[in-house]
């Protein structure tokens, strides 16, 4: 057994290595709290979390067996892979994301049985790594392409890099088993085989690098973050063989530095993105890091929905040009999501700029929180935020073979998206706060407990209370306090126009990204109440598609209409909305608008004078509800720009 | 040598036999004329003519030699093909598309040089013919899979039926040649494979179905109409293995009839419904007919571009839901446009309903005629509505990977649009007029000749004069006219608001879709003034993809903003058009408006309260183009719905 990683000094990363969570720098300007220092207790997330612990992960593992992909392993140790393997090229990451899901999960709860379950397949993998290192199900084997035959769209280093995430959990979880043995070594081999002096190849998918860094913020081995930064320097120069949908498509157009805007490929972008952070971070490369924010905003304000999601091309499941954002075709795949977050979180902890918090909460709640059902059985793919045609319902016995916009289905042919949900909720604590020299800086709301320690010593403990997003109303009690001067920052949304901070009976404005309290005592009780009224929003002018029309959001939520609320279920496209009339909220999330209700008529020509079209209207009260919830009422369509008087 | 054919009595189509156009049916409302009969002498078509025949066959025919698609022929003669075969499953079928297309040039114009050229092609593609007819490069050869083994992605049918269309253009212009033997002994090998008893497939693109049904007017050869049926009834019934897009992507999701409205892949839909009438109209199945006719007349309704253009999907290459029409995102791929003119021509014939040649000449004016460059030696493949980003200029030595929208490039991987716009060029004077029992029908509005045989035998000729569409005025001089009663009927365009007809000096008001003038006595001289001020058009307030926003017509013309028309080429976002306002012609087909021009503005966000995002904004006089000129003066940005003030 080769580890290496005993062999070389640590260097100064104490901190992070004890972080159990999935991104901890050696240095930032707000650090990430542990999953073990946060307690989400309920609530919107609290019960997703439950969800993900009772019916997610179960049904993804249950998945994974039955369509064959972790008995893959057993095939490669069985030599009989060559003709048996099922699922697509990258298939392994998908038993690795699931298994970085349990990860979390076991370091939240302590689930024995869910531990026992984790080291079964561990095992499996085991057996299938060869003693060099090399590790795959698709490539190498008996029968098969030889390794590293196929970098464009092989996916041997992406799947290393989640491999490596899921041993990234057990590490900063307290454990060195037999996942963090497999994935050090294949690490290793990674590192002898595209060394400097080595192949000169990068992996089509982007993944290894933020993978590699975080096992060196975890080891403490240098060389893993020294082949991050070869891998990201070698992106760009064209070591990839040109495709059908052109080098941008897996980001080797250009250097990661002179690039000016997210394209290509959305999940490949972000987590190049976020690798690109990550190793910068390391190097104290502000200009890496300045670039990379450069691009995200950019992406932020020009290829990003309203719900958070990106990327708007079907085809190569790809950003499209700037303020390209059809609703229709919003291709939005849950995973570019998960990938944004990635690349929010890492920008945040370095820059210290709350308002990536806003960008977090946004795509959590309407990108990661609509992709499972109630039942966490069936999930979406892609996110559009206009349905024309009323879905087919899956089959629960049936593999998607499509990852079009449908309803929400059991599983894919491609299932990167279940597990990346999954260890997403299993990790979600992490997001919820920060902190630094002066104090604890409270980003998400959720009921539950917070503890910091800060830099002297001193501890933080906080209780939060909180119906969010239903209610605007966040109650912080502060269990304990430091002696000595330090700060409460409470992240204010950038639609929380109106809000107000209470701190032991004393109310103030707050205002945009940020409000801080100084110096709060234990038993303080510090309520901050953001406006929950529902709003009418517009966008830029420049993005085409949704030109006269508004959506209607509520906190964090954006709302949309869906057809089994209208008048004989009607199409959603027989609305016309008049934004003088203030939508109001009806309970459970939901909102009212009045709005003219214009059923569908026939018409000859498409084309023409067309201004007498509108007849047979009349005003009706438009139910809206979260779009995460959307398609949990069977069939519908659904659209979340509506179309103004 | 079996031809088959010359033993089958022929059985009453001898009038289809001997038209020298693409489509002859038995049995017509109205009857094609011969490209013999109808003559092209210059204007905006004949110009395009004489460029076919100049520039762009020599073009295709040198790309094909080039690129080996050619030789794959010779490979197979030489038994080497299974080792050096080029090009993708149906290059074969490009190679007959140019050979269709040199066909009717040849009809059109005798070259002898191009019948020897057409003549040396045809000796290699004989080479590769297998003793039972099978012929084709890419299946059933040593080293290669075998025949039939993939009848969703194999094009082998596909294939025959673009051989079979050429061959149908030398029988109809007099040649039986070598050519046409090839094709009858692959029609009778497809007929010995696939009929009632055989091998109970279709091809995954249909094609071969109204290849057969024409090849059997030609012939009278009453099995091809058979095999025809056989495959047309086959369909829709799942005989193709399900894929990615579904199959609904080949059009086997149901049977034809059953249809309400064409999806999937544009061509393959588009074609299939040519087959589907050809058929139905030999035997007389008016149910057929119509339920194709319902099918496609939704079609434009609901799922066609204002250029003509079908297909909103670029996955896919597919038709979008209805009303999906993205401007920017439109796929509008050319051979789609060939196809759409296929069905409205059949449509037409059968129902005798001029307002199909309404939608032939948008087709042909706004994308057939927007493909090839000015120089004839670049094609566009795709046709958005929209451009926001400036293409790269194609370099003139390589062949174009991608299908994207782009400038015109010289060549593709999938080289289908070229050589379809060769054949539908050299073909172009059969859909200039018609004729029936009572008289004349004049469609298209060219310069040239026209001469008809009425079923009594008395002749009509008629001498067209007109700068149409630079001008709306259009002089017929009747040459010759029967002595007994006869029509002159003349398509009106929808858009034709106020046209006059002058016979004589007789003027009266002409509304669409048709005018007819009775017995006209020879030397009649007939005006038709089609009003060609600019025109305003709106969509259907459903096509949510440009609400907001106007278009600007002019005749046939789609017009469009380039931003190299605008002060310092700023991008085309940076319009709002005020309709009140009427456009002005400004010479040459081009066309000014009044606008807001507002250049591009930074934002922060581009969601929220955006009412005082308009400054800095200031009136020019904006120009616009006819669509089919776009990116031939360099790369641009460019819209055809331009946003409302």
């Amino acid at each position: 057994m080769n580890d290496g990683h005993n062999a070389t000094q640590p260097d100064g990363v104490t901190t992070a290595r004890l972080t159990v969570a999935p991104v901890a720098p050696g240095t930032a300007t707000l650090l990430p709290l542990g999953i073990d220092k946060i307690r989400i207790s309920g609530g919107f997330w609290g019960h997703r979390q439950q969800l993900n612990r009772d019916a997610i992960i179960p049904h993804i593992a249950r998945w994974q067996e039955r369509v064959g992909w972790t008995a893959n392993f057993d095939a490669v140790a069985n030599g009989t892979v060559g003709h048996t393997r099922s699922g697509r090229e990258f298939s392994d990451s998908e038993v690795y994301k699931l298994l970085e899901a349990m990860s979390w999960e076991i370091a939240r709860t302590g689930d024995e049985e869910l531990e026992q379950r984790l080291q079964s397949i561990v095992e499996r993998i085991a057996s299938a790594q060869q003693p060099d290192g090399y590790l795959n199900t698709r490539f190498g084997n008996a029968d098969q392409p030889s390794r590293y035959s196929d970098l464009e769209w092989g996916h041997e280093l992406y799947c290393y890099g989640h491999l490596i995430q899921a041993a990234v959990a057990r590490i900063r979880s307290g454990h060195h088993d037999r996942l963090v043995e497999i994935a050090c070594k294949a690490a290793d081999h990674v590192c002898d085989t595209f060394g400097p002096d080595g192949l000169a190849g990068v992996c089509g998918h982007p993944e290894i690098e933020t993978a590699l860094v975080e096992l060196y913020r975890a080891t403490g081995v240098r060389r893993y973050l020294r082949q991050a930064r070869v891998f990201l320097d070698r992106r760009g120069r064209h070591s990839l063989q040109d495709i059908e949908f052109g080098r941008s498509y897996f980001q080797d157009d250009i250097p990661i530095a002179d690039a000016q805007v997210l394209r290509g490929h959305a999940v490949r972008a972000l987590y190049l993105s976020a690798g690109a952070v990550d190793a910068a971070v390391e190097a104290d490369d502000s200009p890496t890091v300045e670039a990379v924010e450069r691009q995200y905003q950019r992406t932020l304000q020009r290829r990003t929905y309203l719900t958070g999601g990106m990327g708007s091309h079907h085809q190569d499941e790809a950003f499209g040009d700037d303020f390209e954002l059809p609703p229709d075709r919003a291709y939005c795949e849950t995973c570019a999501g998960v990938a944004s977050i990635m690349v929010a979180w890492r920008l945040l902890l370095t820059t210290g700029n709350l308002a990536y918090a806003d960008t977090i909460e946004r795509t959590l709640y309407n990108v990661v929180a609509a992709s499972p059902s109630t039942e966490g059985t069936a999930f979406f793919y892609t996110n559009p935020l206009h349905q024309r045609v009323a879905g087919q319902p899956s089959d629960p016995d049936e593999v998607s073979p499509r990852a079009h916009a449908q309803l929400r289905a059991p599983w894919f042919e491609v299932a990167c998206c279940p597990p990346n949900v999954a260890r997403t909720l299993a990790q979600l604590a992490t997001y919820v706060a920060t902190t630094n020299r002066d104090g604890v800086q409270l980003l998400q709301y959720a009921p539950g407990t917070i503890h910091a320690s800060l830099e002297d010593g001193q501890d933080v403990r906080l209780d939060v209370s909180t119906r969010y997003p239903d209610d605007g109303e966040v109650t912080v009690t502060v269990v304990a306090a430091p002696r000595d001067r330090w700060t409460l920052t409470l992240r204010i949304p950038s639609w929380a126009d109106g809000a107000t901070v209470e701190v032991d009976g004393q109310v103030s404005r707050a205002q945009a990204p940020s409000h801080t309290v100084h110096d709060a005592a234990a038993d303080s009780r510090i309520v901050l109440r953001l406006p929950m009224e529902p709003r009418w929003t517009t966008a830029d002018p420049r993005i085409d598609a949704v030109r006269g029309t508004v959506a209607v959001e509520r906190g964090p939520l954006v709302l949309c209409a869906e057809s089994v609320d209208l008048p004989g279920g009607a199409d959603v496209q027989a609305l016309r909305i008049d934004p003088k009339q203030p939508p109001r909220p009806v309970g459970d999330g939901a909102v009212a608008a009045g709005v003219l209700f214009v059923p569908n008529g026939g018409i000859e020509q498409p084309y023409g004078r067309l201004d007498a079209y509108i007849e047979d209207a009349y005003d009706i009260e438009l139910p809206l509800v979260p779009y995460h919830r959307w398609a949990n009422r069977g069939p519908s369509t659904m659209r979340v720009w509506i179309p103004t008087r």
